[in-house]
């Protein structure tokens, strides 16, 4: 039991912007998992980080001690390389699903855990289970089998792994506390490191839909997630990219999904699908599969041409208790009752899509959570069929809604009309992929 | 029940530096005593002020939250003017014994509640502990009483004074969120507001004796709470004084309290005699009593030579069940069974004497605290025969030990030793009244 003294030392510390150690911070974590440390210290000593920052290697021995304080899968340990990939989320972000069977189809390794859609960012686990019969939820023992039978393994989170975040996480929503880079950092990466993967690829992004709203705070972070990476052994990349506008056209769970599957078969819209393959080649360069972004591109595009990359997600979905012919035929994905297109209210180019108020449009029609352990409807969301930078007449195709119901198509057209803005002059959007940073 | 997400906002806004208004800290504070809010989102808030700090305003409305947060004596209501006085604490303060005295016998009411001592520094209720028969806890009727009949009343703190105060403070001490000066402020404020005094004077005290160990650090709290005094109606000056050396030469509680009747009779050290007199006229000038301070000295003096000041202070402990014969003879307060003259181990003029380090060591002859409700010893201590700037030879008396046996009088004599420092050249003390603040 620490005498709360030596817990106020620590926070002293912190607080006037001393270094602490990796026995300290250890301690710290150790103690506060185990229920020895109270939350009203912890919520202090948070504060006083969020204040004072962390170092590099502070930032490290803080997650690695939430890597250890719970199970550690060490997937390394069962095929090497395996790689992990992680997006701090966006609204239409479909990336992993299409990411993970590409990379796997081209014979690199993926084991993968993602978590729940929570507020206007959807979560890859709810996308997957729009396929009927799908199961996130693996033992240790089947997320390995999976992984070392199929390459390819998408399990959802398990709660015991880096428990320490968890519990820090709960404490940290409630005393405004969650928006540091070091905590931010150290809680992606405590997942990561539990899971244990040779290599990880980070999409960190930035915008009005993202987490991050400007691309300096993307930036550091990145940074600090790549600091992390080169300091605790795991090969870290991390992609900086724009989420000014939703990516791809799909907003919801089955309908991002199911675009998901175009990607995979070349059919999906340029913006996303480029991102893809983009961060496809970027593993596969990073594992030292192929030699460079070019020649990783050219084997990239191959497994989509040859349907070995949408073969691979209907294989690591069928593994999974799920029905591969949903992936296979997306359209036998579960639908929504009521299609409604919105149109053009004014001719012009589209100048914005505000990627966060359509999130959150789409959470009233059911496709995302209010609060954890709401349930959704895989089947609602939006189609979006212009984009940044499209020139549209008045009455062209802008939405489709996909609703539970006519009234709830109805009322959310004022709010979907007020998330576009136009312009007059031509509007070109830029780019996806901001910057990559290396360790 | 206030829900966690608007207490959540509260702490962002203190974050982020925005000013809470009167309503949000007044609930914040209600709903924290009440125990609807939580420790951990309380010591989050608190590390946020730690940064922030607080303008003059919320600094006002903190401390007039926590004044109402439990019963309040609103003394001024019974007696118009009554003053009140606090130290923020040093070695050898016996001032308030002195002061309350000289000011109720020149005809000013003075209603006073102490705390008792923790760590190196005595408290007041200890002192006059020390007198036989001598009741420091007085129900709110008992204090009024004893103010309207005798115009004087000198009693321990009230645990119904400002609650939200202690249990505040109690997680401070634990969270390294002490050390802020508009939390300090508020807390020593909150308890002068809940007894509801017409006029205030503040000692703030600086230097390695006291809490605030420099002179601007000492300014700014003094300037906070004369701030707060003025913008919530009661008029408070601040004195700035020093606290390098130790004050007087009585260290130890029934030794300071012969020392304060010494003060009253003209028979105490200059320096500490001049201080309770300057503090007295400040608060007959405050007051009104006397339009200056060298009229309001002559009064103060007056009262020390008919006796009057001294029989006011024996009236009271009288009127509190002590034996007011302590106070004429001083000689009858209990006193140590083992005195050991300590003596000059060089010759020079003395250049400092370590006021903490030889609080620290009246601590280990039972004088002092280490922890709330430690039970104290109040017949030991020190007597300094000499202070800064006195000139010895070696094997002058420097200071006589009173303790409860041999051993820990043998004991202590080297942690004495080396609270002096030694110059071969003149010395010459500072002044102790560095500044005064008025509203």
């Amino acid at each position: 039991m620490p005498n709360s003294m030596q817990v106020g030392e620590l926070i002293r510390k912190k607080r006037d912007g001393e270094v602490l150690s990796a026995e300290e911070i250890t301690w710290f974590v150790q103690q506060y998992t185990g229920g020895q440390i109270a939350d009203y210290q912890a919520s202090a000593w948070l504060m006083a980080v969020y204040f004072r920052g962390m170092t590099p290697q502070e930032t490290t021995d803080l997650t690695l001690a939430m890597a250890r304080s719970g199970e550690q899968l060490n997937v390394r340990e069962t095929l090497s390389p395996v790689v992990d990939k992680h997006s701090t989320g966006g609204v239409g972000d479909k990336v992993t699903l299409a990411v993970a069977p590409l990379v796997a189809a081209c014979g690199v390794a993926v084991g993968k855990m993602s978590g729940r859609g929570l507020g206007h960012t959807g979560g890859t686990i709810d996308k997957l289970e729009s396929i009927e019969g799908f199961r996130a939820g693996l033992s240790r023992d089947e997320f390995l089998d999976i992984l070392r039978e199929h390459r390819i393994v998408l399990a959802g989170q398990s709660d015991e792994l880096a428990p320490a975040d968890g519990k820090m996480y709960a404490l940290r929503d409630v005393t405004a506390t969650v928006d540091s880079i070091p905590l931010i950092a150290a809680s992606i990466m405590s997942k990561k490191l539990a899971i244990g993967a040779s290599h990880l690829l980070l999409d960190v992004k930035f915008g009005s839909g993202a987490f991050m709203k400007d691309l300096e705070s993307a930036r550091l972070l990145a940074k600090t997630m790549v600091d992390i990476g080169r300091l605790s052994g795991l090969h870290t990349v991390a992609a900086i990219t724009s989420m000014e506008q939703p990516l791809g056209h799909a907003i919801g769970n089955a309908l991002e999904m199911a675009e998901a599957c175009a990607i995979l078969r070349g059919e999906g819209p340029t913006d996303v699908s480029d991102l893809c393959y983009h961060e496809a080649a970027e593993l596969l360069v990073m594992t030292g599969t192929v030699p460079g972004l070019a020649e990783a591109d050219m084997r990239v595009r191959k497994v989509v041409r040859s349907g070995a990359a949408l073969a691979k997600l209907a294989e690591v979905i069928e593994a999974q208790g799920g029905n591969p012919r949903q992936i296979e035929h997306p359209e036998l994905l579960p639908t929504a009752p009521v299609r409604v297109m919105l149109r053009a209210p004014r001719g012009g180019y589209i100048a914005g899509i505000e990627a966060e108020k359509l999130g959150l449009a789409s959470m009233r029609l059911g496709a995302g959570r209010f609060q954890k352990g709401d349930a959704i409807d895989h089947r609602t969301g939006f189609v979006l069929r212009a984009k940044v930078g499209d020139r549209l007449a008045t009455g062209d195709a802008l939405v489709e809604i996909h609703a539970r119901t006519e009234d709830e198509a109805a009322s959310i057209q004022e709010t979907l009309l007020a998330c576009y803005s136009w312009s007059d002059t031509l509007v070109t959007p830029g780019p996806l992929v901001c910057d990559t940073l290396h360790p």
